[in-house]
């Protein structure tokens, strides 16, 4: 087990297996020492786990937890790509869009859990730059989604 | 013709001229190997085919074609940079927005026409990461609108 | 004070100091010779200056005004993490995004204000790839949020 997901099992957290694309397309693509994983949802074991709107159907803290499962989505599609996520040398960018119901406009806050949780597993190399965003619809109703770059050594 | 262009027409598409910047910005840049393309509508000489709320004005078939046409305006925007398609190595990620109506949750499908168009062109090179997302709004009311990083070699 | 600054300068707009992170992730990553900043929204002095939604609570001239903050924020969390403004090479992309009324589709009549902005500062090396797109909600009810990746030498 890589060093990185020792970190997130004493948090009590583990990477999934790769929820596989919802389409045409690869769950993640290599480009020099980039790697750009496509749009997670907050999808386990081939199930959508939060659907809706935040700020209407699902709260804050439901969104939280959307949020930090995309992300644990997004390290097992960059581990089917890598192999090992001892290999991430910086956590580059993510983009979360997350599912807003009129008026809501924490999309921070929901995101937050994402970041926390790519700073838990990656330390200082976690620390990451962000957009938040809102959006009106989302595939399969996820209450978030999430892309990210990454780099990596070797 | 390139060799991606012959694989188009046998499928019976045509990349177009490119359609322009509808603002002060360009359609691609190049850094490296990499090539940054600007946000591309359904756009066919001159005039915006695809307009409106998939899901509402607009079908899912509607849709799926506005996503092709986009992704064939990608490809426009790329051969004015580069000159050659062949030079592609790999279509890195493409991300969509669909202009959804209320309830609207099918992005993937929509997005699935223009990620098959560009599995076409360049064969597993065009295996592609990808996020679909939904918009409340888009630029002269287009259906749909892509973005996409290529990569060139040499 | 770098000749982008006086650029700016010359045209009455000055680089303010850094935003900082509404959130657990950082204004800049660099990788390679890209620098990856976060998303920005129209905030002067730790407030948000535009907030609402253009084609409803602000005109397009106040989401233009929004856009050109934003991007003023780009280059603060950009000079922070490169220290001079003039290693830049490229501006390579920004996206941005638009709080849109129902039926608002002028998206790039309000991201030209920051496209132009950046011309001013860079020159040609300032011209760009952009997607311009809608949202329904924003952070903190940003008027306009936009990201970018730009491009350094050395």
């Amino acid at each position: 087990m890589s060093e990185v997901e020792k970190r997130l099992q004493a948090a009590g957290l583990a990477v999934p297996e790769p929820a596989g694309a919802v389409g045409a397309y690869v769950p993640a693509v290599r480009t020099g020492n980039l790697v750009f994983i496509s749009g997670q949802g907050p999808v386990r074991g081939g199930q959508v786990v939060y659907a809706g709107k935040v700020g209407a159907e699902l709260t804050l803290e439901e969104g939280a937890e959307a949020a930090r499962l995309c992300a644990l989505n997004l390290l097992a599609a960059l581990r089917g790509e890598i192999g090992d996520l001892d290999r991430v040398s910086r956590v580059v960018k993510i983009v979360g869009w997350v599912n807003s119901a009129p008026g809501f406009d924490r999309q921070p806050q929901v995101l937050n859990a994402a970041s926390e949780m790519l700073i838990t597993a990656f330390g200082e190399r976690g620390r990451h730059a962000r957009a938040a965003v809102g959006a009106n619809e989302l595939p399969l109703g996820f209450a978030v989604e999430i892309e990210g770059v990454f780099e990596v050594s070797g």
